[in-house]
């Protein structure tokens, strides 16, 4: 097990009704708010209103952001920071998913930074400061409510690059999973996905002896196995949304990962894949993660591998490598039962932009921990995912 | 699963040598520091000598609270909280396992409150404001390091009792596995029995559908497994020691008990135990517990029982009453092999006060939560314990 430094600050409102809590959460920090959020769903399921009451009731004023897109772009986050700017609004509200969060996040950041704030998912500038936020959960999926990290699209460039810090974590995230009720099979689908794939990106890991952490790995994605079925089939389920959302924040809050480092090779991919074709993360995680597994199973890795298939799938095997590749094709199996496609010509992506996904990829050098990845090898992972 | 706050706001420095960082954070507080340990162990250790050397280092002013106890006495705190007062100290720096921690947490409370800090246990006060407090952990046991949970030893009544508070929560923990090498195997194995039951206590509980959190619990109890005679064996082995210590802190930081509610009446009998014989607490719970299992299973409890047979165990039957009853014989056993009393007899207790013990442990009526019981009932606990 590594060192480490354990914070999560996030307090966490999980349940019924939650959101009535927020204007005094809010006014903690600020009475001058931005709120952000996507587009017509909040306003479809009467949450959007219930916000707007709840910040008249509090005497907070506010200003909206809306139209945050499915893989966000740094457009709305530059629009955010002029708003922030223009009203001298102190706090932000994120009312949404993954991606109306990591906006916010990164126009949380931006104020405080008198250039372009793409800087930071360039690597050109670090978070020195960041305007606190807070959250209403409405996808569980990405982790985002209780975590630093924000990943944001440039359609210019053609990018979606990721940044972290512990500035960002939301002050506070209402989770209410009754908000989740009415997300699509497919968008629950892929949310399930991409928790299962952010656990697995923790632990497949190069450290040894970090036991806590792994049974608590394997502990979640059987949390998405029990119930991602299920979700797809009884979406008004509530014990099925709260286990759900309530493992999507955990799955990459920090827990996981503290002690170890994780991988990560399989989301930069896909990054690159929906930089170039928009395509929902999650799907994009069905189709790269389990090709991603079988191009970095071997000598080494097949240790951990078969210590997946026998803790999780129940699969022994006196060969690792054996049990390694049946667990992966269960892993494979099972993104497919959800109805998720898990090869790219499923959703008509071809091998025409293969080498330049792949450029994008390591535009940072090369990706991954578990096995460290180079242009060409990122390359055979997307021929092999076609 | 319930509605909860999630709130964890400790700071943990995990890791070799990381009490180095300890001045700057201190600082963040106060200038002026109450050292609270217990005895000779951190002076042979070397530890207190480093401790020192980092307070004159970082011109801390500290005044010292030594001869803390096992079972902490309420007169420790009493002296705290004279000192704290009498030398305007801000912050208390608690070197040591639990008990030294409880003792800060009341110290912390009592200097705010006019009257006897015994009342917070006494239930006849509520802490409203606390001194800030951090810790430097030397044993894996008792998840203190990182919950606002103190419990405290009357010696005049023959009471040991506990309370709770978020503002009791430690700023910041050390948790430097390296410190625990020299617990001696009683201790150490003591220690593992109380995490393991800290878990047990949580998982074992009357909501449903609370899965995630059972996941989680299933994976420390197999730390435990894993770990525990190792930690006995081997008790130099950092990778044993690292996991121990930090499966304690998440085994009672909250994680585990969102979502649902507790049992604890293993613990409250235990307490009512050592508050009368004054036994190491780990070594009470080894024997209370399995005990307390086998009096509430029951047709209402065996399902969960059977779950906890079978996801810890690996024992599968279509009985769960046969499944239950040996998963409690494995329990008993692992805490056996661990080197513990598994009776009353065993620690030379007879029957003479077991009603006097009854008495105490519903002192505030009822207990438990997974099966309520009266003094009836734990009479019949304690006997069977014989």
């Amino acid at each position: 097990m590594l060192d480490f430094d354990y914070s999560i600050s996030t307090k966490v409102f999980f349940g019924k009704n939650r959101v009535g809590e927020i204007g005094e959460e809010i006014k903690k920090y600020s009475d001058r708010v931005l709120f952000a959020y996507g587009g017509a769903s909040i306003k479809n399921s009467g949450l959007y209103a219930v916000i707007i009451n709840l910040l008249n009731k509090n005497k907070i004023t506010y200003e909206e952001l809306s139209g945050i897109q499915p893989n966000p772009r740094i457009k709305s986050v530059r629009e955010g920071v002029n708003l922030c700017r223009a009203n001298k609004l102190r706090f932000i509200l994120a009312v949404g998913g993954g991606s109306v969060i990591d906006c916010s996040k990164a126009i949380a950041a931006g104020i405080y930074y008198n250039a372009d704030p793409w800087d930071f998912f360039a690597k050109k500038a670090r978070v020195e400061k960041a305007l606190p936020l807070g959250t209403v959960l409405t996808l569980a999926a990405t982790g985002s409510e209780m975590n630093g990290f924000s990943v944001i699209s440039n359609e210019e460039t053609k990018e979606k690059l990721a940044m972290g810090n512990d500035l960002l974590r939301p002050k506070f995230s209402v989770l209410d999973p009754a908000y989740t009720f009415t997300v699509s099979k497919k968008h629950t689908a892929a949310g399930v996905v991409d928790i299962y794939t952010h656990i697995l990106e923790q632990y497949f890991c190069p450290v040894q002896g970090a036991y806590v952490q792994d049974k608590l790995a394997e502990g979640l994605i059987k949390v998405c196995l029990k119930y991602g079925h299920l979700a797809v089939k009884e979406p008004w389920n509530y014990e099925v949304r709260a286990n759900l959302m309530w493992a999507g924040s955990l799955a990459l809050n920090g827990i996981l990962t503290y002690g170890k480092i994780g991988d990560w090779a399989a989301h930069v991919i896909e990054h690159a894949l929906s930089a170039v074709y928009d395509i929902t993360h999650g799907v994009g995680l069905a189709i790269i993660g389990p090709n991603w597994m079988e191009y970095v199973l071997d000598e080494k890795t097949a240790g951990k591998f078969a210590e997946y298939a026998k803790n999780v799938w129940g699969i022994e095997s006196k060969d690792d490598f054996d049990a390694a590749k049946k667990a992966i094709a269960k892993t494979r199996e099972f993104f497919r039962s959800l109805g998720m496609p898990v090869s790219l010509r499923e959703v008509g992506i071809g091998d025409e932009k293969i080498e330049e996904m792949a450029k994008k990829a390591v535009v940072f050098g090369d990706i991954g921990n578990f096995r460290k990845l180079n242009t060409s090898d990122v390359v055979k992972i997307l021929r092999s995912a076609l």
